[in-house]
């Protein structure tokens, strides 16, 4: 089990007074015009402040985990459920999209955020507007996923592109160089995940497991069933987050 | 109906010998090393070489649309299935995996992309090496979907983002004087999406149609029916290409 850990973004952090929450520990938003919009619709994940009673439907919301693929989300809120016994089942708040899916259970939000920082750049702004508007207090975002190992236990993972010209052994002596470095996986949304999170200033964290150690290939060699269970781990380690925050 | 065109890559391109096709218009990749893999898993579309006969169930694929949404993208598929009557069903071959899906009526693949170009590069290089594997011969791409448009009729588009800090006058005024030197819209994976037809020497166009004119602002203000509607002409427009160069 090789969990990555990045931890950031106090609450209250010193010179970004423009970012700071409020007291309360509600987020503040930069954009001060939406204070003027009667009717704001959070487009891609088809739910509107006109349409919908946020404030009813998600104000109880602590805790808001994000991560690729919306089975992967909606089998994450049903493990929420029945572990912390929060609800009965769970719904896909977005079901009138297939752009994303914003699963609910009890204070945990699970989020689907597809493939890449445009991707999920667009969900989380939509995400921190919802919890603006419904006035939630002091939530913590994740994003848990998977990721590539560089010089980490393996798995599997993407395939050699089409459009690569390089040699294999070029590629591995770069891997294996910045593995001495300190670096350990690869993926491709915690850069923009890390930044959102230091621009809205919520605390953030990213926990991804790896399929595959990169510095030894990048074909697959472990069967589905294993894969599957690895990805249980960045979820498990969340959830023993979610109990102590949440004393569940 | 507001359609962008743009035509692109001829098949035989001059000086660029590297990424030339064959003779008989099938695509050449550059990764050479594609060649000594045994079984090489599609693994984003949930298609391999060693557990299923490309050939044979795609070696007929004339044309790939690909656009943002996997329930867009079936309807289409349908639209091909009924209108030039070359499927009873379709069916979407990436079922083993909920990241895109990729819908077959007769020789058109209709393929979702997600949001955002890292997305649409992923499924882009698998279906690339999905229709090399599968032998295809003079394959065009196309991507289908929607766009914001600059100076153009309106409809609907995204909502103000929660991290704007510009003025709305200031938008406009850059909107507008973009508008004044031509560009007539804006969307988030047409760059990259002709890019890579380029570097797979494959001929793509995107035909998009205009949700919203963003020089008079971003607020929803057409009913999802007519939205429904508007999402058709791209796709009407890209069928009577396939009608004319397939000869249904």
């Amino acid at each position: 089990m090789d969990i990555i850990e990045d931890n950031k973004t106090a609450v209250f952090e010193e010179g970004k007074e423009d970012a700071l929450p409020t007291s309360n520990g509600r987020v503040k938003l930069h954009n001060a015009r939406l204070k003027s919009i009667q009717d704001d619709h959070l487009y891609h994940i088809a739910l509107s402040t006109g349409s919908d009673d946020l404030r009813r439907l998600f104000g109880d919301v602590k805790v808001v985990c994000f991560g690729g693929q919306a089975t992967r989300m909606e089998k994450f809120a049903w493990f929420i459920a029945r572990e912390f016994d929060v609800s009965d089942t769970v719904h896909n708040f977005a079901a009138g999209t297939d752009r994303y899916a914003v699963y609910k259970a009890g204070p945990v939000l699970s989020v689907s955020h597809g493939i890449g920082i445009p991707s999920l750049s667009i969900v989380f702004q939509e995400i921190v507007k919802l919890i603006y508007y419904a006035g939630c207090e002091n939530v913590t975002f994740f994003r848990i996923g998977t990721c590539g190992g560089i010089g980490l236990e393996p798995g599997t993972g993407r395939m050699d592109g089409a459009f690569c010209e390089h040699e294999e052994e070029e590629k591995f002596l770069w891997l294996r160089e910045i593995a001495d470095r300190g670096v350990t996986n690869m993926e491709m949304e915690s850069l923009g995940f890390t930044a959102l999170c230091d621009r809205a200033n919520i605390p953030g964290a990213v926990c991804c497991v790896t399929l595959v150690d990169r510095c030894e290939g990048d074909g697959i060699t472990n069967n589905l069933q294993l894969l599957q269970e690895w990805q249980t781990y960045p979820q498990i380690l969340v959830a023993r987050y979610i109990r102590n925050r949440l004393d569940l």
